[in-house]
C-alpha cells in the first residue's frame, strides 16, 4: 500500500493504535507507521505496560525488514514520548534512526511530555507537523487524554432502553430489551475500558459478573461497585477472579476482611451525607491510573452519577420498541424550567443489529 | 444529463414525483422522465387533482420541445393509470404516443389500475418493466399504498422528547425541547400529510393552529380534533381557515351549529366505551380519501392511538437533553410481560440541526 498524504498516513497508524485497545492502558493507545519513498517499511502499536511503545515497534519491524529508516517519515497517533517511563524516550529513538520527519495526529497531554517530544524532534533538525485527524485520535485515547488534562477518568455510562426510554418493566424484567448484537456489541465498550463500575443495586437484584464474555480480550477490566454499607455479599459473582474494589462510605474492618480473603479492595469515600464522594472517587480513579470508566448501573446510581457531574458520555442503546408505564432511565429530579435540563450533543448515531447505538456526550 | 441506466431514469422521476409532495392529494405524487438515445426529451409530475398527470406532463414537455417521443423509454414512478377518473387513461396516452419501453417503479395498488394499466402497454406491443427503486417509490406513496391496500390512510405520528423520553416537564412546559430546525423539520411532514390529527387536550391546553407555517406550501392540510365530550370553543385556532373535522362521541345540535358556521365540520363516531372509535374514524378517514395522516396529540391520545393500533410510524425527534422526572411519551399500559412490548423498526435515522430524527415503523 502507497501512503501518499500526511491524513492517509495517520489513518493507518490510527488503524495500528487500534490494534491495542484492549491491552495498552494505563498507557495510551498509539500506533506508528514509517514510509519512505511512498512505501511502508515499519509498522507497530503499543504494547501492554512496560513493554515496546508505538515508535520502536515500528523501528524493530523496519529493522527486521532490513529497511533503512533515515531519511523516512514517520506517522505517529500521539506525540512521542520525552522522558523516561518504565522504557527509554521514543523522540530519543527517532533522532538515533535519522528519520526525516515526524508527522504526529495530536500533541500528549501527559505534563511530562506536553510538547518535549516534538521540541527534541525539532532540535535535532526533524521537520515536524502536528495535528492531522486530531479529533480522532484524541477520541482514540479519550481517557487518558482525561486524565492527563483533569486528573480523573472519562466516565461512559452505558444504558439499554425501548424508544420510549424505559429500561425495564415495573417488576424488574428487562432480559431482553436489545438485541444480543447491541449486547455484543456493549461488551467492546466494556473491553476497552479499564474499570467496569456498578452499584450495590444491581449486585443484589441481579448477581452479575460485569466481565467481557461476548468478544475475545486477553485483559479483562477492573470491576468496582459503589457499596456506601458495605452490603455485598462475599459470594457475589462480580468479585470472581479478584481484584474488584468495593467502595463504601463506611469502613467495617470485619466486612473487608471477608472481602480480601475475595481478592477484593475496600475503598472508603464518604460524603457529607453517608453515601460515597462520587467525584471524590473520580479523582481517587485518575491517580490510580483508571483512563476510562465503563458504568452499567442502575436507575437509582446513574441518576446520582450524572447529577453529580460524574458521567462525561452516553452510550445508549434504544430498542425500537414502546414499553410504556415501566421504569425509566435516570434517576433525576422534577425541573422547574427547561433551563435546568442537562445537556448533551451527539457524537456518533449508529444501527447495531435492530437497535440504535447512540453515542451523546455532555456539554 | 445523460440516462444510461433504469435505475438513473426512475431516480430522476422521483425527483420529478417529490415537487407534488405538497399538492397531488388524494392522488399518488408521480413523476415521469421520458429518455430517447439516453437523452432527457420530456419530464414532468402529477398536478394537483382534476389536472394532468405525470405521463401527460412529461409528453406535453416533449411536445413543447419538439422532440419526437417514437421508440422512447418512459421512466414513471407509478403504474400509468388505466381507468378513465377526473382525467383519461394516462397508459392509452402513452400507447398513441409510440413509446417503445415503459419502466415503472411500482405497480398501482389501486384496485382500478392494478396491473392493467401495464397489461395495457404490453399489449400494444410495448417493452415494460416494473420494480426499479420500488421501495422508494412506495415510500413517495406511502399514503395513497395504504389506503388503496387497506382502506385506511398511513398514520404517522409526530413527537419530539428529550433522550430520556421525556415530552414536557411536569408544570407543561416543553417549549422548546427541540431546535428550531427539528421543529421547522417537523412542518415539512405536516405539509405532506392531508391532515394534522390531534386531540382535545392539546386544543385546550395549548391552542395551536397546526397548520404549516416554517416551510411554503400552496396547500394547508386539514385538521381534525378529536372531541369525544366537544368540548372546543369555537374561538379555537384550530378552526382558523375552516375545513376543521371535529370527531366526537356524541352528538350535540346547537354546538355543531356554532361549529359549522366556523366552517367546521363534526363527525359523530362512538365506541361502546362512550369514546372517538379511533380504528372506525380511520377506515372514514379513507372513505374521504385521506392519504396520510400526521398525528400531533398529547401523552393520552398517543397512547390510545398506539394501543388501538392506529398507528403506522413513529416521527420522533430526539433531543441530546434530560429531563428527569417529567412527562412520557405515550400513555400505555404497565406491562407483565417484554411480550406485551409494541415492536417497531427503524426505517431512518437522521441529525437535524443539533437533534435526532428517527422514523420508526410499527411491525
Amino acid at each position: 500500500m502507497e501512503i501518499t498524504s500526511d491524513r492517509q498516513g495517520i489513518e493507518r497508524a490510527l488503524q495500528w493504535a487500534s490494534k491495542g485497545m484492549f491491552t495498552t492502558s494505563p498507557n495510551p493507545r498509539v500506533g506508528c507507521v514509517i514510509v519512505k519513498d511512498g512505501q511502508v517499511i515499519g509498522e507497530g502499536h503499543t504494547q501492554p505496560p512496560g513493554q515496546a511503545h508505538a515508535e520502536v515497534q515500528a523501528l524493530n519491524d523496519a529493522a527486521r525488514r532490513g529497511a533503512d529508516v533515515r531519511g523516512a517519515t514517520v506517522y505517529v497517533t500521539l506525540e512521542p514520548c520525552s522522558h523516561f517511563g518504565r522504557t527509554p524516550p521514543c523522540a530519543d529513538a527517532l533522532v538515533r534512526a535519522g528519520v526525516a520527519r515526524v508527522v504526529a495526529a495530536v500533541a500528549d497531554p501527559n505534563p511530562l511530555v506536553a510538547g518535549q517530544g516534538l521540541e527534541k524532534l525539532r532540535a535535532a533538525g526533524i521537520d515536524v507537523t502536528c495535528g492531522v485527524l486530531e479529533e480522532d485520535a484524541r477520541d482514540m485515547n479519550i481517557g487518558f487524554m482525561s486524565r492527563m488534562r483533569s486528573g480523573k477518568p472519562w466516565i461512559r455510562m452505558k444504558a439499554a432502553a425501548s424508544l420510549d426510554g424505559k429500561t425495564a418493566l415495573h417488576n424488574g424484567h428487562s432480559q431482553w430489551i436489545t438485541s444480543s448484537a447491541a449486547r455484543d456489541d456493549g461488551h467492546w465498550w466494556r473491553a476497552r475500558a479499564c474499570t467496569v463500575l456498578t452499584g450495590i443495586g444491581t449486585v443484589l437484584a441481579d448477581d452479575p459478573q460485569l466481565n467481557v464474555r461476548a468478544i475475545e480480550t486477553p485483559r479483562q477490566p477492573r470491576r468496582i461497585v459503589i457499596d456506601s454499607q458495605l452490603q455485598i455479599s462475599p459470594q457475589a459473582r462480580i468479585l470472581e477472579g479478584g481484584g474488584t474494589w468495593v467502595v463504601a462510605a463506611h469502613g467495617d474492618p470485619e466486612k473487608e476482611a471477608r472481602l480480601r480473603e475475595r481478592g477484593a479492595e475496600v475503598i472508603v469515600l464518604p460524603n457529607a451525607h453517608g453515601k460515597v464522594d462520587l467525584p471524590a472517587l473520580m479523582l481517587e480513579l485518575g491517580r490510580r491510573q483508571v483512563n476510562e470508566v465503563h458504568v452499567e448501573a442502575g436507575f437509582r446510581l446513574n441518576g446520582s452519577l450524572i447529577r453529580e457531574g460524574c458521567v462525561d458520555e452516553l452510550l445508549l442503546y434504544l430498542a425500537p420498541s414502546l414499553l410504556g408505564d415501566a421504569q425509566g432511565l435516570f434517576d433525576l429530579p422534577a425541573l422547574a424550567s427547561l433551563d435546568g435540563r442537562k445537556t448533551l450533543s451527539y457524537h456518533e448515531v449508529k444501527q447495531i443489529g435492530p437497535d440504535l447505538r447512540i453515542l451523546a456526550r455532555f456539554i
